[in-house]
């Protein structure tokens, strides 16, 4: 229904704005037809019509679903009633490319109006330049405390806080707590427990909301202090953060300087972006792709972000390419041996590409914690002679009755399950040692693995057909 | 410090547990040493001493780091003192061994104790008959709300949705709220926001607690009801409600029956499991592992839930080699091909691997919707052109220098600016694909797309040499 109070005299006298998402959940073309008419006709009243009551996550969808020239134009139509929050909805290059159009008078004038976790994770992808031009719009106090978050190291805690939250004295009452809750403005938009901190605003514990609203006025807020509170250090990194929240299934968590004081406050809602990014990072890295990259990156950006590992690939590949240099003569003696040969390299890296996967998400999640790497490993040498032994039986009979040879069928056979069992060794020790290296297992443990099994399986095939066949 | 006041007269007078976990964040030995002590003599005291005040995610850490057969003894060491909530944090292969060794009345005994998710969690693995016996031993309110969960289908919101939660109508004011809170017994352990219902317990809308804790006693419920609610269907699926908790920054969101009614409530800590499980799913399928694959899962299941990808894997690899057989008399004519082939190929394969990941996870987080199919079609397409230019001159040179044949260099230098284009294409189209046909891309991309590099990869380097080698 149309919301006809805030129509302007000369609109027309009913107003239904299309639907605002297709049957696929995509921003409808419809939706998107009638923002740009009022673009093109500047015509205000209805954009922030169309606009108005929109969740931040939609308006930062119709963001992204409009040419990147139509963005800025938008933004500066709908003036103050633009909700700065919708940027936070955006792929980092998206919102980049906004903050660099926009004046930043209107930056600075936007951001103002956020909760200090929103403000700073729109000015940290923002060059020092840029980031200081808008700083210096911003007034004192505000600006010293986005300065401070800044400060902290990228991916911190600090980075991701709330720097407003409720903090009451032990010796206050329910009743007290409550009036002060009821008196004072400055408190955040939405909040899930209170933090109880002495004089110097060292952490004594929390009190969840649901037990405040529970217990009589009378009843001192230290009766209810849960103790068992989760401090974490600005400086934790946000994927430690993460695993302690869902390891404790904790809403909210308080984040302490380096002097133990009480400085802001994380929120689940913040924790979910970090999980879903360290999880994508992880599947991404196991590809060799960035963890950074986005589908609305440029051409030019993500070919250069995926050369390295093509580079790194293209020697590992002539690692391999050479050790099928080294039986030139047995192929050429016996063309069948280059037909047959990837199929035993492939078989191995796809096994391989199993075990790692399991490995690297285990030690993601810190499921290997307090199992023996020897356990692991046995494991994964059985599933592959295993699987080798039962696949072996297949390939050598489709081998051998292709070349009309049972030999080679044998040959192919061994081989397989020989580089089956390489497969699973490699898959468990490769991310388990870059582990114990400091490296992340899931950047860098492909490369190792492929270029094992591609090499592995080339010569235990070739070298047995070699041998094999000179004997018989 | 030690708790000497709960301490039996016969214990030492001071007992210092020992640290619970090692500096690995593993569950220490000496704290498995002192358990296990326990187990042996049947020390229930010291038992509940170790264990009392932990978390029960590290009361399941501990059960996890247990062996098998000492698992049962201690929960029944423990007794009344062991909390059942633990088992929702294990694997599910533990959950499931520790439920089918427990006497069924034990566990309907703790099961009892639960918040009605967690029971369900806990009940939900097991098979029909098991359950039944244990869900017979529980009274028959409590059974009826359990049976009804778990008639809802598997990873569906009624599964996981908690059927504790606070109800008022909308004519109550803040005072009666919070009288009411104060006074019933029967509420949710913790819970964030409270639901306005009408007398047929249809939603009107949501009241955040902190809302509730900041108005007047006097105002009417009606006046902070914040009706922009996301209502949840019992039936729909996880992944669907993760995505709405995600998108909208929900920490709780209600759930409706068929006929609109408020029947549950999810919160956003079952959500950041679905979402962690989700995303291990995407990884997990790309790489050819059953999204249900745990380190702790037996050799035989691990082997067999494996195996298909590993026979889907022989057939594309014998459809490549059958490739490589069209150009027998090639490689025979110049055994450098089968040497330098597998590095197009390998080298193909990786580029398509990234195209799809990034592909795969747009797809996932409904990032590609707005998107058309073409723009990001031709940035893949761009990107696999460039790419394989700047490779190609590289591995062409390698190439060209090692068999100190330069039409070797420019031939395989061609082949791979050919396989690395069709690699982002197919990147692309497949996963896509397979998304439109209702498949889950993650699952099945890989078997296609590295099928199509390989061959790709072995005609464009094997036809184009027969070609020029023939010409010159």
């Amino acid at each position: 229904m149309a919301d006809e109070t805030s129509l302007p005299d000369d609109a027309p006298a009913a107003f239904a704005p299309p639907p605002l998402r297709d049957e696929d959940d995509a921003i409808s073309a419809g939706f998107l037809e009638a923002l740009r008419e009022t673009l093109a006709t500047g015509d205000r009243d209805t954009a922030r019509l169309l606009t108005e009551d929109l969740h931040e996550a939609d308006l930062g969808a119709i963001l992204e679903a409009l040419e990147p020239e139509e963005r800025t134009g938008l933004i500066q139509l709908l003036g103050t009633a633009f909700d700065f929050t919708a940027l936070t909805e955006l792929d980092e290059s998206v919102r980049v490319q906004i903050l660099e159009e926009l004046p930043a008078a209107a930056v600075a004038e936007g951001v103002r109006e956020l909760d200090s976790d929103d403000a700073v994770y729109i000015l940290e992808d923002l060059d020092a330049a840029e980031q200081a031009e808008i700083l210096a719009q911003i007034p004192s106090i505000e600006r010293q405390a986005l300065k401070r978050s800044l400060d902290y190291p990228e991916e911190s805690a600090g980075r991701r806080m709330q720097t407003e939250f409720v903090a009451v004295p032990p010796f206050w009452t329910v009743g007290q707590t409550i009036d002060y809750m009821r008196e004072e403005e400055d408190l955040p938009e939405s909040f899930y427990e209170i933090f109880v901190v002495d004089p110097a605003f060292h952490l004594l514990g929390t009190v969840a909301l649901s037990h405040v609203l529970r217990s009589k006025r009378p009843t001192p807020i230290s009766e209810l202090v849960d103790e068992a509170h989760h401090l974490v250090p600005a400086t934790e990194d946000q994927e430690e953060v993460a695993r302690m929240f869902e390891r404790y299934n904790l809403v909210s968590a308080a984040v302490v300087d380096e002097d133990g004081r009480l400085v802001g406050v994380l929120t689940i809602d913040d924790i979910v972006d970090v999980i879903q990014e360290e999880a994508d990072e992880d599947l991404k890295a196991l590809a060799g792709v960035n963890a950074e990259e986005e589908i609305s990156d440029t051409v030019l950006w993500t070919a250069r972000s995926r050369f390295p590992w093509l580079f790194a690939n293209m020697f590992t590949a002539f690692v391999s390419a050479s050790v099928i240099g080294a039986f030139e003569s047995a192929i050429a003696g016996m063309v069948a041996l280059a037909v047959l040969m990837p199929i035993v390299a492939s078989m191995g890296g796809n096994a391989g590409t199993q075990a790692m996967a399991v490995t690297v998400r285990a030690i993601a999640t810190r499921e290997l914690r307090g199992r023996t790497a020897r356990r692991v490993l046995a494991r994964e040498l059985s599933v592959g002679f295993l699987n080798g032994a039962v696949l072996a039986c297949f390939v050598g009979s489709l081998a051998g009755f292709w070349f009309g040879d049972p030999h080679l069928g044998v040959v192919i056979g061994i081989a397989l399950v020989l580089n089956l069992i390489v497969a699973g060794t490699v898959g468990v020790l490769v991310p388990m040692t870059l582990d114990k290296l400091k490296v992340d297992p899931a950047v860098a443990s492909s490369v190792f693995v492929t270029m094992t099994t591609d090499s592995v399986g080339y010569l235990a095939f070739l070298g047995l057909a070699t041998w094999w066949f000179a004997l018989r």
